[in-house]
């Protein structure tokens, strides 16, 4: 039995995480923090969680915290996220970082994107865990740099395309929507029911989203070289989910036949990547609550584009329950553990 | 191990029984039935099941069903249930009813509401299925008649009250809101999203709802009188959950104080209601996904009226997680077998 | 032409004024205050203005506002109404003001609720806006308390029963629901997407919510007598609407058919109530965007208690229509005027 | 005073005309059909029309209906409207038709996509009814085919790049997303509730949508050659809007600040089309209610791709607003009568 604290718990992913561990036979969650509401139960924040989990909610004191857990799950903002994850490190402990500080590689870039990095050097330790494409690296690490949502899905749906060389690189359009948990549990004027209600918009587009170097980062080591897409994220009003569409153009014409079996061969034992039948397409409501990534690939036969869909739960698969998946990779479980429920419909 | 059919599955309890088996380590589902979508996969009618769940649908051939399940879930319409369950029952088998068939224990109650009853004498064999009321019946029950989701949020809210003799039983208004699965999953007009979204209504009122009998059965034996209630439900833009608003007058006055105490009391030990502390109030989204009732008890000090607040999530306690509590008993499991997990938020 | 204030106008019920007297034939919209927004265009403020009012916002300068128009509206939180009214007032101004600050014929009553009230001499000049109930009183006033949401469902539809002696005054328990615009649009946690939506809870309970006093105030005039109530409201996952749903017990039986009568009767004329057929139930997707309050009454023959439906939108005829609907009345104008258009569905 | 009939009334766009001709001074609505619901008034159907609209609805018969009409809105499906429409202009009346039936100006098109034409010669005297386009045509046309939704928020959102020449046409991408009012009002299991609720998914993808002719047919015309686009339209969970965010490679480098100016400078004087300030974004959200169509075009300077978003109500701009500016057009009143008020926000 491995104990576990979550950094940052009274967040949505916090408490995703605390809802999935629960279910986890081979870890006990020990120490819960949240600056905001320490001295309270988890469960006085999130009532769901009564008799299920109500450990008090503690300052972050990274000693402290380290003392209790085997592992940790940062699930803090970030910059908020390094300037305690070395301290974990130090003392030993293998960190699970939910925030965006260790997933660039170079620090220029996260400086250019973020701020000034406060231990470069980690970076090159961090490993980019998106078990799909880089398993064997997540077994040995210390350091997880758990993915972002849009990346999750966009990664997944783009990496048999990229790996096998049959889109031109420079074509890649991602058009994502996203569901409003990804705006975090803050008080915000635009995050408000009213707001959001009966509406449907883009937000952070032409480049300027922070999930873009993260996105290119991935793909061009897919592809072998650098490369930019045009990555365009849009709020749809519904809790969890998203839904990514994506636009390249093939190096040489395909057919939709071809792309499912590239993608079902490619994503052959994957546990968590659901290769759809032709002519099935994903919806976030089905992906809701479970850590898959449902995938359909086509070719519009009209212009010969290539159009993929990827679905995934914006707090399971692209955030909480891919940090599960890291730590069981990471421990040795079995990867699945705890991970294992079907979606939650209606 | 023992095997589960269930009959009536490709509708919204059905799917949610799949949902919770999964979890189940004593139980596997080996037989689904479903008119319109027999020969389908039932992970083509629900995709959240792929990989998880992939039965096939077959029709409903009762003596075939009974061949491969040692205990039968029926999640079929009224008068459906009743053309079969005798069968199974007859050929061996338990039966945990989903429907309102063998809810009423006077035929002529159910004739009044429903129709004509096919076979009259099963009502005084079956047991309704509240386990906070009527464990020790259910332990060695053949055919459990599980309980409708808005008596079950009523009966909870009000069985302290009323086996303690502390309330007027001809006072009792029921004032419940429920979520839109409660409608099933068939093509309706009032249904559509368009219809349902952003509105609040009222439905089945003055004393027209087929649940006002169960409701007034088993308060009456709790009071020990038979009473009526005026019991009004109303239609609410979300996928589950009810919340029953309860008033009633007490016999002589009391505090909030007392009541919860009382509650408190009343369902020590009782391992899915949860009755509040003082202040809190329950809110469906806080049960959605678990098979809690959380239960919250005031007076309203101005008036004397006692308030009581009752939350369920209508396909969990409201139905099919209340089904495999039902199970749990009759099959000597431990009552909470796969129904351990909090509840799903946000 | 009349020229119109709105103070406080980057809030939902300001919006809604500016949409509302857009259409108005006989008043122009010539200043707009908030102290949050000052110097940017109401439009950018609310996208959905562009072009058809871009005015900029200013701060509050009582004598300033009083200069640009004759007629002021204060969308104001309570207590910051009461700081600038008599300013108007003592101007020469009239004033509709939506808050609650000149509601409550009672100071000390008002105290008790709010704070001690800093004009308590204008607390009997202030005419109470229900026109239904107040119209002559209205015709003449230099300052109208247009009512609460809540308070205009519930008065309105138990006006005909008590002014007609019909029902024990306390008897009489008020369930309503509100729509989330309710809140305002500050930012909360409570009022983010994720907490609300898929949600159904109470709030306020017990007798503590602000509006109680204001219902027991005018249900008290008419019945002519003290009395004393038992209110909860509820939050309902949608935009707009109030429906309350209201029980109270007949001092001899009666039925659905007398009580519609008698209804129609009492309402006669209104052009804002509307008394559904009997068999017909109101939902506050019917009334959204209008002025409308749709009334069923019946009888629940089986405990003969009398339960009313009442709905309205809580923008509309339970803030900002009710309001132009008054100062229609106060102006001189068609009391109908501006506000003749059919609601918002879907 | 014109007379207006609606043949097809009691769907949600049948509704929606209802709703703006009511504000409308020059015209009265006086004969409305349904087959489904005839000898209904129409406000049982729609109860938000009590008191506004009570008009019976008939059985469509066309010669009854055209001597009650001086012009004639059809909201039929495709098919059902070309069974009428030449009895209609063979009577003399002007038909302003919501169906797809004379959308296309090629027969061979129309039934490669549908199925063969009724009476392809009026094809050819149909004007497609976007005013911004081609205002001109409309005004003198007998048979007005009032755009697809999809196509107007498209067409609007390329018509001055294409116009002007300045991307490559066959670059071009749609991705779009509807509410669910785009779907109708008939009952079918996935317009349910909770089959749409917290769920976003793409549909009709792969160039099988058929709004797919109808754009290409008119974004050719603007360019001045044959163009094929790849569009994919998605489902949001809300009741009315549409987001298009469309791609497209320009033929040479551009600027955000160049893009603003053109489009301006094309939508000059157009009443509806609002061009957003540089750095603003559309929503749906923002056009609800209204006949506005919100544009931001913009530069992804990263990869240098085009990116438009373009917002309407697909029930009004989309549908029954733009047959109201459409019959405005025709009948020489002025274009935004009755289409003057703002959104309906929130």
């Amino acid at each position: 039995m491995l104990n576990v604290a979550i950094v940052g718990a009274s967040g949505y992913t916090g408490l995703e995480l605390i809802r999935i561990l629960y279910r986890h036979p081979e870890v006990a969650v020990t120490c819960l923090t949240s600056e905001q509401s320490a001295g309270k139960p988890i469960s006085e924040v999130f009532p769901t969680l009564r008799e299920r989990c109500d450990l008090l909610l503690e300052n972050l004191e990274p000693v402290r915290v380290a003392e209790k857990a085997d592992i940790i799950f940062t699930a803090l903002p970030h910059k908020a996220a390094m300037e305690v994850v070395p301290t974990f490190l130090k003392l030993g402990k293998r960190v699970i970082d939910l925030s965006a500080d260790y997933r660039l590689s170079d620090p220029a870039v996260y400086g250019a994107w973020y701020e000034p990095h406060l231990n470069p050097a980690l970076l090159k330790k961090a490993v980019y865990g998106l078990p799909e494409v880089r398993r064997a690296k997540v077994r040995g690490a210390k350091l997880v740099a758990n993915p972002g949502c849009y990346p999750t899905s966009i990664i997944l749906g783009l990496a048999p395309l990229l790996k096998k060389g049959l889109i031109d690189p420079d074509s890649i359009i991602a058009d994502s929507a996203s569901g409003v948990s990804g705006a975090g549990r803050s008080a915000k004027v635009d995050s408000l029911y009213c707001e959001v209600n009966d509406g449907f918009k883009a937000y952070g587009v032409g480049g300027v989203h922070r999930h873009t170097p993260e996105i290119e980062q991935e793909l061009s080591l897919l592809a072998g070289k650098e490369l930019k897409i045009t990555f365009t994220p849009h709020l749809v009003p519904m809790d969890r989910g998203i839904l990514s569409t994506i636009y390249a153009t093939p190096k040489k014409a395909t057919t939709t036949e071809k792309l499912v079996t590239l993608y079902r061969e490619f994503y052959d034992g994957e546990p968590f990547v659901r290769v759809l039948p032709q002519g099935s397409l994903p919806s976030t409501a089905f992906v809701r609550g479970s850590n898959f990534c449902d995938i359909a690939p086509l070719v519009d036969e009209r212009t010969g584009r290539v159009v993929v869909f990827s679905a995934i739960d914006n707090l399971v698969k692209g955030a909480s329950g891919q940090a599960v998946q890291n730590m069981n990779i990471v421990c040795g479980f079995p990867e699945t553990m705890g991970l294992e429920g079907p979606g939650f419909f209606p």
